[in-house]
């Protein structure tokens, strides 16, 4: 079927091309110009503007946009939906804010566009795997829709969640549950490295994903890791980034009364690998010294 | 080959059942009679006693103990280390402490008779897919064993890790992965179930397993959970025990200065679980209502 993609990054660049060997027929656009050449490479057709997208796109209209969440997602869809006509379908594959896609997809079906979100997993291994997509909206548009997802997802890997925002909610809450896998494994591997044996990390996440409990995706990658470059930690820094994911749904979590321990943990252990300079650390070793005459360590 | 094994319960009778039909010879003994009859049944020879099983293997022995960690295993291997000869080998496939371990492997060595650990995962699905193995001792004695490890495992499973207690060391820390593996996915649908969205938490875990980055083997079986019974959760107490693992790792954490934020709480979620009257809770009403005013609610 035909699709139009606006953002052509690494995830939107891949599904595009994945799109396209599946027989589809994908226009796209993209502030970088060198993601348009791209994606005409692959076999797509390449548009200059949204309104060329529109354009270039018969009615109804299937529009997949692909951005970073917040204002480049919520300005894209306000000005896609302002363009488009009656029965048009604008898909957020984005990680936006489920509270953000249920305004903003009540603000597109009150325009008379139809509105769908989609949350997509699997990351830059999409394109060789599938990708794992958790859709919202209505039932009709996710059956619309579903030559697609069909082309993007592995077999059984895309599901229709319910209203708009399900979409987004489920994957937010995916990816709280990614942090405390990855704290885990983590903890795990620092406690095996820091032991009085001598434990080769890579032997043991190998061995542990073939027929153990724990076994999972992250610990291949793990594997992969250390097999690119079996020197890869002493040239990492331990320096966590976050999207915002994990917040929202500590967020979530604490408007809702829902004690989530772990998830919670996890998403500070990020924050705290950011900070060289401690000052709750600096406090507690002050006060130590004032009441109990414990030695400082000087800077 | 040939083997004895000690403990024919849960793990050790299914572990003799998956020796005996991949061809080897093996001895079992139990103090449970129904035990031994189930071992012969499967094609096994039972032992009365574990004199009886040390006489019915020929030398060197190899002997195997599967049984609850602590006392039963330290007196039971104790016991056969004494009856056994030169160059016989007994391998402690529990879940022992590896600080036991290595005590007691240490003991067995001073007196002539060899000693390995095992740590095996893969619960009652081992028969099946075989079982994950974390083998400590000296590399002969698990090139000697390593038919048996061969038969019991599936491909890449078991692995030689270094001296008597690495291999209880790296199960014990893959267990307490286990436990924060368990708490993440508990969250997470915890957080799903009480969402505004009404989302069928066994399509949830079947959808995230097909493709997406938190794809998992705990995941699978909350899918087979959920479709043995579809009311599992209505049918099951907030109450989770433990076996000593997580313990044990935060034990060795504190220990040794190690943070392991996710597998402590991990831990103290499974003790809240089990205590209905939560004094801290009770202390913190009293004082907010002494301090504030704010009401208590009455037992």
């Amino acid at each position: 079927m035909e699709l139009g993609i606006v953002g052509l990054g690494r995830m939107g660049g891949n599904m595009l091309k994945k799109l396209v060997e599946t027989g589809h027929t994908v226009v796209g656009f993209d502030l970088n110009a060198q993601n348009i050449k791209d994606c005409v490479t692959v076999g797509g057709k390449g548009a200059d503007s949204i309104e060329d997208l529109i354009d270039k796109l018969k009615r109804p209209r299937n529009i997949w946009v692909m951005l970073p969440h917040g204002t480049p997602t919520t300005e894209t869809i306000e000005t896609i939906a302002d363009l488009a006509a009656k029965d048009d379908l604008i898909i957020d594959g984005g990680n936006s804010h489920y509270l953000d896609t249920i305004k903003l997809g009540d603000k597109c079906l009150a325009s008379g566009v139809r509105f769908a979100d989609c949350g997509v997993s699997g990351g830059i291994w999409g394109l060789e795997v599938g990708y794992n997509l958790m859709v919202g909206g209505t039932e009709e548009d996710f059956k619309r829709m579903e030559p697609i997802y069909k082309s993007l997802a592995p077999a059984n890997g895309y599901k229709y969640l319910g209203k708009h925002g399900a979409g987004h909610f489920v994957k937010m809450i995916h990816n709280a549950l990614e942090y405390v896998m990855l704290q885990g494994i983590g903890e795990a591997f620092e406690c095996l490295e820091r032991s009085e044996f001598k434990l080769d990390l890579k032997d043991i996440a190998s061995l542990w994903n073939h027929g153990s409990v724990v076994r999972c995706w992250l610990l291949d990658l793990l594997v992969d890791s250390f097999t690119k470059d079996k020197d890869v930690l002493k040239k990492t820094a331990p320096f966590i980034d976050d999207s915002g994911t994990g917040r929202w749904t500590t967020e979530f979590a604490v408007q809702n009364s829902i004690p989530v321990p772990a998830m919670t943990t996890s998403l500070y252990e990020r924050f705290a690998s950011r900070i060289d300079e401690r000052i709750s650390a600096k406090i507690i070793a002050v006060l130590r010294n004032e009441f109990g005459g414990h030695p400082l360590k000087k800077e």
